[in-house]
């Protein structure tokens, strides 16, 4: 649930791209136009030879990543990164906007912009290969939004479901039942719409969701669709993004495996921070609640604590949780949280310190989003320049 | 109904504004801060001593005026101009963007924002004095609306009922109960929090409103009123807006005075554009529905064609229905007719001839668009500033 609050839209376990079929971001065959909503399971196999691809993520600035976003967002961007080919473009937003959809403190919220590009860049994302923004500097996005609310039948928002799972979150409620519309602002209502001039504005051939945002991916084509529809011509403007759906990393509370992990929960020992010191990591892995069947065995089900810490293991070592449960098979449950310490201290050492560098260097980060900005700004320009001339307000 | 088509934030019959008693437009008083929406009905007093005024009005680009529009709009712009203190500051907005909460022709709609700025200079706005700009030209409005978006509840929204008269009107219903919120895009639902932007980007003081639009203005109050309320400061970003109601000049169907006069009704004899020749002046005055009682009685109940022709012979003149009633009482309907026909062209010489010449100079209305768009930036980008501020994005 928390992950909705933070990403926006994440991408999980991913290592390569499926190529384009078309010519290019701009325009697109009939056949990608005409294409209904196709989801790819990425592979780990190399780029395929063809055309250059761009993606566009989001993250919203909520505070620092636990270890379940880092997995399930951060890890994926920087694998993106190392398995594109030259002439891919990445863009990855810092999306301000999104976050206001629910109550934040100004202060917090204005630090966590500059902390998520120190996070950003800490993770192993280079500024020089891939573009690091802030959606809201950038406002070509709320205007194109503004363009394409104009073409979304409220029947279509009313059918997303996830601004129930956010009110909820949000309020901390036991479940979706709790909420109700009355409490709905028009923000969160039409922050697909916004989600979709996210991606269109970039013309973005790839985007790499989650599950629970797949209907937003959607909608983001249907809208495609309707403009190209709406203001026809030789060159349809939008080609359709393709989905990047990769499995789900689930790290799950270290309290309560009941849930997942979670930025909100009460309980500060539940979680492990991409921040957290080693000293830190030790205390809550110990105390990580497991059960007091003998040997390990991974079964999500039966022994979801267990099989929590395989996971993250798995996640830190790249190891397939089974193969990791056979090798621990006669292991006590005391030689696993040693084991998973050091490896989830392997895995966000570098991170943490690299942080820890960057947030000393505010001049630094400051000329990253700035650079970054103004590579978004001539990106999207040229989409709305077209976007103004084809709906006749140029 | 017409009017709302075309006419975004028009004000009537204006002819001076009451003085604000906060210090200037930024910030406001308590008192005002916590004031109920207050109606003003505009005397044609002077302006009396205080503080200066920021107005903002807007219009859609949405094809050439007709007389009930020009009364209702244009005509009171250019009286609030004449009237204006030397501090005060005028804005007018052509709001492209409302314009595609309905379906709208590209081609039309680009050559009607140039037509516009040319109507609006033509009828007498000028633009060394007043601000004239496209809302399109200046995404401040759309970020702005975007961060008022999330504090809306959606019910709100919902107790406006201004779209379902668009709606009909768009899809020549008769009435409102032929359409529903299945026909309902987002940006038609949302577009009051659009106009709310338009009118806080400039921290407007004085806004003139049609009856119709009143229930925006309250919006946009309210919004203001949140904003500060969920953003303390101790200078409050907004004060509240003032709405300056005017009565309404009701211009009524040539051929059937049982409806307003309309650019959409199917018999074009039933309206007088502002760009009318003579001879069509004289052809559709002439034509006019009236009765067969003896004589000329100002009675919109029993007589509303002949009382509709009293209107328009007293929009042009100054003269009251009523008075001019008295004066005609033992003439008959030629008489009358003869006499519209000329208050008209009278009225209508000056802007059509102004017109076709502006509408040789292509480079001057771009010039004029361009430094308003210059002007208007300038101006919202201080508020903006603040905003982003306040909320923690910057």
């Amino acid at each position: 649930m928390l992950r909705m609050q933070r990403v926006h839209l994440p991408f999980r376990s991913l290592t390569s791209l499926p190529r384009q079929t078309s010519e290019g971001c701009v325009g697109g065959t009939r056949a990608a136009y005409r294409s209904k909503l196709s989801i790819r399971n990425v592979s780990t196999s190399k780029n395929e030879s063809g055309s250059p691809r761009l993606v566009f993520s989001g993250i919203q600035p909520t505070g620092i990543p636990h270890l379940g976003n880092y997995f399930g967002a951060l890890v994926n961007w920087v694998k993106l990164q190392s398995t594109a080919a030259p002439a891919d473009k990445l863009f990855f937003s810092i999306v301000g906007w999104h976050a206001l959809t629910l109550p934040q403190d100004p202060k917090l919220l204005s630090e966590s912009r500059t902390t998520m590009v120190a996070l950003i860049l800490a993770s192993g994302i280079d500024s020089q290969r891939s573009i690091i923004f802030h959606q809201d500097q950038v406002q070509n996005h709320t205007e194109l939004a503004w363009i394409l609310s104009c073409m979304t039948p409220i029947g279509k928002l009313k059918r997303m479901t996830t601004w129930k799972t956010r009110l909820a979150v949000s309020r901390n409620a036991n479940d979706e039942s709790e909420v109700d519309d009355s409490l709905l602002n028009a923000g969160l209502f039409t922050y697909p719409i916004l989600q979709a001039a996210d991606i269109l504005a970039y013309r973005a051939t790839h985007v790499p969701v989650g599950e629970d945002q797949q209907q937003h991916l959607e909608l983001t084509r249907d809208l495609a669709e309707t403009f190209n529809r709406t203001y026809p011509n030789p060159t349809p403007l939008f080609q359709l993004p393709e989905l990047i759906l990769t499995p789900s990393k689930r790290v799950l509370s270290l309290r309560d495996p009941s849930s997942k992990m979670s930025k909100s929960a009460i309980d500060p020992n539940s979680r492990i921070l991409l921040t957290d010191s080693y000293e830190t990591i030790v205390k809550r892995i110990r105390s990580a609640v497991t059960d007091s069947i003998a040997g390990i065995t991974f079964d999500p089900v039966e022994r979801p604590g267990t099989s929590n810490l395989l996971t993250i293991l798995s996640a830190c070592t790249g190891e397939a949780p089974a193969a990791l449960a056979e090798r621990y098979a006669g292991s006590n449950h005391g030689t696993l949280k040693k084991d998973v310490v050091e490896a989830v201290e392997e895995t966000l050492r570098k991170p943490r310190t690299e942080f820890a560098r960057l947030c000393e260097d505010k001049t630094f980060l400051a000329q990253v989003a700035r650079d970054g900005a103004e590579k978004a700004q001539e990106h999207s320009d040229r989409t709305l320049k077209q976007v103004r001339k084809r709906v006749g307000l140029s």
